[in-house]
């Protein structure tokens, strides 16, 4: 497989990008395309050199970058040489079987609707974003994680037929639960949108297990919490910030004084397996659903660790045919 | 002043509602009404004989109890003899200035809805609940904390305002800022309702900062914070959700072997008051803003610190006058 790489989107881009692409090496053997300023990221690639199978990384130039405050459509329209168009236009033009940005969010949706296009049956494409299970193991998928703030009961039910079959896919996850974020949990919740997702979701052959409160989301409460793209931005947000200002408070307190200090120390490794449990980047990037192509998203702030996972994910993600899947899941939503 | 407070309601009453009360004696001078099936609650009181000035707590007699699961509109119309409903009634009579309950948060909304009306101006009462700043110190407050479902831009904007009095005379903050929480900081962000909601909140006089991110909530990223009640609804729950299942994890770890235990003891003292940072119950209860009337909720768990902090600020706030201040501000809202 080939995996194009955009790599000048995101803070850390080329350095942390190609770092992690070259990591990336030692757990796939598939073939990586960094889209980019050729001499920029040629330069960068050669500091690794030795530490990857020789042509199995190479480099695709492109000579413009999409900012993350760039406008996505006019980005999209006018930027066609920049790294990320180009490399979503490899994947359109077959020379490449998945893309991965860290750039612009929007822009990336953008490039994808106008340039690979929607899988017929498909509504909206919607992000699909990891979100671990603090009080338990493992994680769960929120679909959708923020490109559709507005949404109607269909929409959910793509939203999650998609999301178990990349749960599956990805993650090996046969018959995942799916849930639906409601502020109570029977049926006759929420707002008259959700109540008639929740009748669709009913009548599915999803594995659907009914309305997840908030409070039961980050204890587990299903493999795939569906919602509208709104509702998902603030759950993810909110408890990436409440996480990252609880480790905050415990690493302050933890070095306010000799004695903390000393007892810090004797719990390093028990606190270091906790924050990597809140860590979302072991889950791989976000993948974008419903487009005719395997497009990923990763986070704008992204090291060379997330850039691996993302990476790998992607790769077992398409091989497993998400892609072929989503379509033949979608068939029956197109007569409809 | 006179409060009642609803000896029924609640997960754990008549118990840890008396012990409450029978505490806060300890630090307001205002009479105290429990109202509930009196031989119950003269029993539970007599365990505290001693322990607070004679005559300071009475008790009111109430032979019904609407219960969590209860149908608020059908339980307040049948069950008009329910401590609920009889304390609701003190204030609507001029027996009482202000009322508590942990009971039926729909049914306490409905009860002053029915028997105090909204204040004339007031689109849709809300409720207010405390959110505490954990990366920072102190807490926000949460407008609508899940009265509202769905809403208009022109309610969001009474939420603000009805906020920001509660803030000044509950807690003394003086001009207290108001953010708009929403998917972006940019004014062009969100739903159709949330940029409208945004140039109303603009060209009011409140002291609106804009747009407040998911991220940034729990940094305390403003003193009031806006929101419809279903996105209301699901920032507590999450809120508390990730604070609860992160602090038990850690707790787990404290405990899982010798070395560990050591260190947690070692840590005993800083790690309570993390815990206390992120307790609700300090910062009192919710009142529901809007109705004819002082009206507090109590979360349907509350002990007796969780009541006795409840009743304390209940007394403050009434005092201050935020009854009449939320009338004055609504006044030209009536108008338009």
């Amino acid at each position: 497989m080939r995996i194009a790489v955009d790599a000048m989107g995101g803070d850390k881009a080329p350095f942390e990008i190609v770092k992690g692409c070259v990591r990336a090496c030692d757990r796939i053997d598939d073939q990586i395309i960094l889209v980019g300023r050729d001499a920029l990221v040629q330069a960068e690639l050669d500091k690794y050199e030795g530490e990857y199978a020789p042509g199995q990384i190479t480099v695709f130039n492109a000579g413009d970058v999409i900012h993350g405050d760039d406008s996505p459509v006019q980005a999209v329209r006018r930027k066609t040489d920049s790294s990320m168009v180009v490399a979503v236009d490899l994947v359109r033009d077959g020379r490449a079987d998945a893309v991965l940005s860290a750039g612009n969010t929007g822009a990336l949706m953008v490039a994808g609707l106008m340039h690979l296009g929607r899988v017929p049956g498909v509504e909206r494409p919607a992000i699909v974003s990891p979100l671990p299970n603090i009080g338990g193991s493992g994680f769960s998928l929120l679909v959708d994680a923020g490109a559709n703030a507005e949404c109607r009961a269909s929409n959910l039910l793509g939203f999650a037929k998609m999301g178990s079959i990349y749960m599956k896919d990805a993650f090996g996850k046969k018959d995942p639960t799916v849930g639906l974020i409601n502020i109570g949990t029977e049926e006759t919740k929420g707002t008259e949108m959700l109540k008639e997702a929740y009748k669709l979701l009913k009548a599915s052959d999803l594995n659907f297990v009914g309305n997840v409160e908030a409070r039961d989301i980050s204890s587990g409460a299903a493999d795939v919490l569906v919602c509208d793209g709104f509702t998902g931005n603030i759950v993810l947000k909110l408890a990436e910030g409440v996480a990252w200002d609880i480790m905050k408070t415990v690493k302050q307190t933890l070095t306010e004084d000799a004695l903390s200090k000393v007892a810090a120390l004797m719990l390093k490794n028990k606190l270091g397996a906790l924050k990597s449990r809140l860590d979302y980047s072991v889950y791989g990037g976000a993948p974008i659903l419903g487009l005719k192509g395997a497009v990923f998203k990763m986070h704008g702030s992204s090291a060379a660790f997330a850039v691996e996972n993302a990476v790998v994910r992607a790769s077992v993600a398409t091989s497993a045919g998400f892609l072929a899947a989503i379509e033949e899941a979608m068939k029956g939503a197109e007569l409809e």
